[in-house]
């Protein structure tokens, strides 16, 4: 929303929620009184009252397992759709089911939608009427692996990922793991050791690899509102070099505006890309052990969730792609 | 000095500064104020005025390359000295030259020393005149791994370790990388790809595992003043399973007082250990890899600093090992 | 609890809650684990069960209204009660009532009870069998204005003071505006502009004054784990200098081990006095406007509350005052 | 540099800085990098040199004594100044000296200056060349005082302000009480009680009030990179209410596009204002004491600073006033 206000090709016309309908947007987010477009009241989600607000476009912020069902009539009611849930990010119904714990509700628009993520799935997004937006770990882990893998320049097996994450990623709810003297001056990993993202994440992997890539991955919780640092280690391919890393880079992300390349031995830092819509990588070569050290940092509420969704928007409805999205 | 403040069977006579010479401990760390024994005044470092004072042991805390000329200095004159730089920690002075980018001043008395982690090399503590006090890094890495290694539990090849550690760390100094805004809401890598803590992480390692071992080891900084959280991840040997584990580390660690076992599946979180000399330990098996996670957390500066010296200092002298150091 | 494993004189026979009877106490809170003493389990809370351990003392830290009857049973099974709820602070019925909402389940005993300042009411501590202990705000600003006002340095109107608290001072509940996001980089006051508190300090200040004080205190939320940290400003009476403070407050406080005086000009801090039993006082004249402007810091939940309850039960049974609290 | 790299009316065609002249803006500030417009190089600091680049406006932010002669340079070549330091701000050259220690270098062009607040001075700042835009407490403070003094809703004596702020406001330098360890936990009072802001603060208060105005304020550090929280205390003129209160401040800021009216009863929170123009008011009475507490919130680097300094270059250039200033 923080997005949408500001964005000068959209209009919001409606906001919903099943928990705050009737309140005005400004009221619960004090942060976005007095401007323009914040005085928009929340309503019931209904998905045939937003279609009759006239709405071209939806996001969709909703549990898994809930957005499915909305997608479906919102896409049958001619919006198109960007969901930022796990409901449409995979392809593989066993997959949906192996992770999150039950059928999914509508396996033909699962496999119908695209992943979101723009720089590598851009075409298909401009077609698409329903995006699955990728989970904000995924994006920071698949940006800096993909064009290695596809590149061979590092092995599908052996990757082991650990990540930090902001508390915001689990979400604004009363839940005491998650008041302030629960997580301040703490650092814990969690949900080890498979992360419900692992099931996305290795689908875009083997995508790239072309094989099956399963990884190692631990998810950690961080003192911090905003941010995701996630640090990579793969080994590299015999003979690779840092400066192969470099020019793999360059090339893969020569036009692609949010991703920063930060260079050869430079770590990246979460306080650099918090509230925009960057993704800074940096990689290193650990010669003792030929193996690829990959640093990569973003806002996981924004290229890790909203930002990501109102790319791909711009790209489904011809905006400039990075409209609205220059947020420093 | 909190600790020793606090040691029932310690009289603090002597505190040396170079930098605060002249002034009240108490003035300068004003938390000690009031405190019994810290109306001490530091004087300069002078080994023969250390001596002088009657002192039966020492506690160096000094730049590496500058604790070997008072480390051999005191303990010629009858001091018993813990050391807390990197000086006293390898046994190889080529690997010291290697990491720390100058020979040895003292090799042979670098030789003669003890690493002082008593978990594993108490009895050599005992007798001996110089302990070299593990670094913060190392120690949450390797109690987690020593004992997998030796029961050939885990390989020691792959082995794969993050850090997180507080901003202490980085020690007390006007640096802006270390400003508050430069740290707070920021996670990053940093000493990137070769730590000099992997010099006595490997040296103990390979003594651990009877093969040479080399890891590849990421160090992060996050925004926090204490703590260190460690996952290290490593592949089992064929047909080990959590259980495994779990029989092993209580059969290593019944007698270790300041080691607390979290369980197969439980995560450890800095927040349990800061301010106090324990290191917890949580372990997970991911059956997919067939890989270990362990995740570790201490207190940087006290298990991973003075609290462990003071614990050596306890068994050197013959004083309970947890006399002191029930901090909480 | 921290406290009270730590202390030489005591002996732990038993831990209450309601909610988490048959927990271990170091399960529910980790940072106890190994502790000797913290295999203890939490047990219902029935006073006649408490009694019935042996248990010479209790402490009560319970919501205020409930504390009332467990204060009576106990003190009637002949255990001596330390209660950090607000219902043994007040001596006035009518007060309790105004300011905390319903009639005084016991009045008698209220009456009876001793507001547990130990700096101020060692004498009437020494005796007696059931103690209000002081609540964190009105510590903080009672111990720098009690002795002005005893001396008439300061004038009793026009007296405000301003706070900030850490967020356990909220206690530990799940409640989404005690939510990490939610406090982390925000500061902001609440409870405006009549705070409970301002009972029992005006009670006390009025008893300093040997008149009626009503003061404007103004509570503020700030993203730190403990800590208080208060500035009060008043009128000076007429002529009185810095000097005149600094020689009233090294009158009153010269035998109080846990008030350390700072000095003129010199502001507390905080961090110099987390986890500790200490109240640091610093003090300045601000001679445009002829106010004094005092400055206090403590933590809240140790000298303004579980350390300040100890050291009342120190001075109860006979124990050197300092005993237990030399936390550093 | 954040705003006006945004701003759709501005070309930044210079940055000058003597420490950085040389790097790029980009490489110093991660953050900017891939912004458009972000890959300017700094270059030194030099009068001649900016007006040759056809610069029509010039922000200063330089220590103040050094923004002086700057500031006659520019305007002399005929660029508008928008001043961030104290050399602009104030009307008497007496008082620049009594709280800036030292007379001020160019009297007739600080007398011609204004005082930047668009709120108050809008007319002026339409015609003014040069600009000292106000201070980050000032601002704060100003803003809930100035419509009550000047309606005779609170009287001018006996107001006492307390404020926190957060750690940027001290700036970017290495200086160990800024390290992350001592300012992380941490809550002080500094400047006590005398600090250089009174001399603008004051000087506005007196012009709203009609008569001289002193105040006693104690600003603070808090642990939070950005942010201002102020609680003003002030008595009340007799028979007044909050609904006086409320009606004053809807008609005075009526028109103010950043001024967010909270209502009575309701406090500021720093954390919804952080990175925006906005300040955030909230007032309550005292019945018992008869006195108004006023509560704002700011972003003490935005409508504390480069915000408010924008705002009024809106208004010199003819802009609209909120333009690129939509900030959330």
């Amino acid at each position: 929303m923080r997005i949408l206000l500001r964005h000068p090709g959209v209009e919001l016309v409606c906001a919903t929620s099943r928990q705050y309908a009737g309140q005005r947007v400004a009221d619960l987010f004090p942060r976005f009184r007095h401007v323009p477009g914040a005085d928009l009241v929340f309503t019931d989600s209904d998905a045939a009252e937003i279609a009759a607000t006239g709405a071209e476009a939806a996001f969709l912020a909703l549990p898994h397992g809930v957005s499915a069902s909305y997608g479906r009539a919102l896409v049958e009611a001619g919006l198109r759709v960007i969901d930022l849930s796990a409901d449409f990010r995979l392809n593989s119904p066993a997959v949906y089911e192996e992770f999150y714990g039950k059928p999914h509700p509508d396996p033909e628009l699962m496999q119908e939608a695209v992943y979101g993520m723009p720089e590598w799935h851009r075409e298909e997004i401009k077609k698409s009427r329903i995006i699955g937006s990728p989970g904000c770990y995924p994006t920071s882990i698949l940006l800096p692996l993909i064009p290695l893998l596809r590149a061979g320049l590092v092995l599908p097996q052996d990757i082991v990922v650990n990540s930090g994450s902001g508390v915001s990623g689990a979400g604004r709810k009363a839940d005491v793991q998650y008041h302030f003297c629960e997580c301040n001056e703490s650092m814990r990993a969690y949900g080890v050791p498979r992360h419900r993202h692992l099931s996305e994440i290795e689908q875009e992997l083997s995508l790239a690899a072309g094989e099956e890539v399963v990884i190692t991955f631990t998810p950690h919780l961080m003192p911090v509102n905003t941010g995701i640092e996630t640090t990579t280690v793969a080994k590299l391919a015999p003979g690779v070099t840092a400066d192969d890393l470099t020019a793999c880079y360059e090339k893969a992300y020569a036009n692609a505006p949010f991703v920063r390349l930060l260079g050869a031995g430079k770590p990246a830092d979460t306080k650099n890309v918090t509230r925009t819509n960057f993704v800074d990588i940096g990689w290193a070569v650990d010669t003792r052990t030929h193996r690829a050290v990959l640093m990569s940092a973003e806002d996981n509420v924004i290229k890790g969730a909203g930002g990501q969704g109102v790319h791909a928007f711009n790209i489904m409805f011809g905006f400039d792609e990075t409209e609205g999205l220059w947020l420093i």
